[in-house]
């Protein structure tokens, strides 16, 4: 069982939306579960104060270390997981890491939903920082949502049919695994005077895939220059 | 106001988490709006089948061109506003495009939760692809509440103190737009031995802003090289 640790201000939001469909499903069935753990409960003050004003002034408010590093040592450091930060200035978040963290027992989360975390909390226990992508979200929470139904949709048994993670976008095969997905087309044949391709239509498998593979790599040539760029560094060697 | 509309099979998870705080502090207020619509409502059989096996063959099922284009046509294209689809195959979403996403009145967004869509409605109703990361989510709802929830609280009226926007990751702020934000500090001065950087404790206002550059451009040299040289080309323009 793939087990998730959470220490978060809004324990409430989760699993939240990971309760329904594909993650809902694996959560029931015990592939993973997760603990979701409320940062104030480990505030020593009546009025659960987790944060406090940044050393060298500015806006935002920033968690402190001895509230924040009591929560960790109580409920991360026992399962010897890996701690991740969800924050802008982390690692960026992909496909390939979704798998080294599924390959894992477990993961420990912090979620900010404050200018930040003192950086010595980051040193003392090594934690490692991961964003999600180059954008700004109110809370770490939402950042989670992403990263955990990412890595259980990977987990075994999670879904049905393996295949869908061959060839999907970043997918296992090897043709696809820097490219964009190809177009799909299903029923009807003629939707307002579009015709589905009539390779689609062929019955030549080998066609198909031919079609298909090239599609990806024209796809991604023109949307995204920069993974374009890693497929073909990638191909010559 | 700021107008959302989402085509989705799970329209029992908006506003979901984004209710809580920030964001659903300005739903309250009604700084923004959202109206999930189901998809299935637009089927045509008693089983309320919206998708179809892709031609060509493979695995996963897409949705069918005539019945997301009949929700398209009745939730959409009214409201004039771009249609987004969600998708590991679009443009990456960033701070810019939110910024750019939140000038516009609303927004339409249709989540994925199939192999895909048929490539014929993208084509027929210009939809503009976007993706949060190079990863692949279960549905195209996970990425949906990043979206908005980066959108949010860039809305006018939704932070209460402007200034967090403009030092932030990829902030207003000239100098910071390209470079990940500066490690944070606060209270007690003193944790197991490691101490707050003494320039942060100066009260020199010109010497905190020269730190936290140089922090700031230092962690990005290092954690993301990709934004460093594109800091770094900006600057010799």
């Amino acid at each position: 069982m793939w087990s998730v640790r959470i220490l978060t201000l809004f324990p409430e939001l989760f699993p939240g939306p990971l309760a329904s469909s594909i993650t809902g499903r694996a959560l029931k069935e015990a592939i993973w579960e997760i603990k979701a753990i409320d940062v104030r409960d480990y505030a020593t003050d009546k009025h659960k104060t987790v944060d406090d004003c940044p050393y060298g002034g500015g806006g935002g408010m920033v968690a402190r270390p001895d509230i924040l590093g009591q929560a960790i040592e109580e409920n991360f450091i026992s399962n010897q997981n890996e701690i991740i930060y969800l924050s802008p200035r982390g690692e960026l978040f992909n496909q390939g890491l979704a798998r080294e963290l599924t390959q894992r027992k477990g993961i420990n989360i912090i979620c900010g939903r404050f200018e930040g975390i003192d950086e010595r909390v980051i040193n003392e226990y090594r934690i490692r920082e991961v964003s999600i992508g180059d954008f700004v979200l109110s809370s770490g929470d939402v950042a989670a949502y992403s990263l955990l139904d990412a890595c259980v949709r990977l987990l075994p048994g999670v879904l049905g049919n393996g295949g869908s993670l061959v060839q999907e976008s970043f997918g296992l095969d090897h043709n696809y695994e820097m490219l964009l997905e190809y177009p799909h087309f299903t029923r009807p044949q003629n939707w307002r005077d579009r015709q589905v391709p009539e390779v689609l239509l062929s019955g030549n498998h080998q066609l198909v895939e031919n079609w298909r593979l090239e599609q990806a790599k024209q796809k991604t040539k023109e949307q995204r220059p920069d993974l374009w760029n890693r497929y073909l560094s990638r191909k010559e060697k």
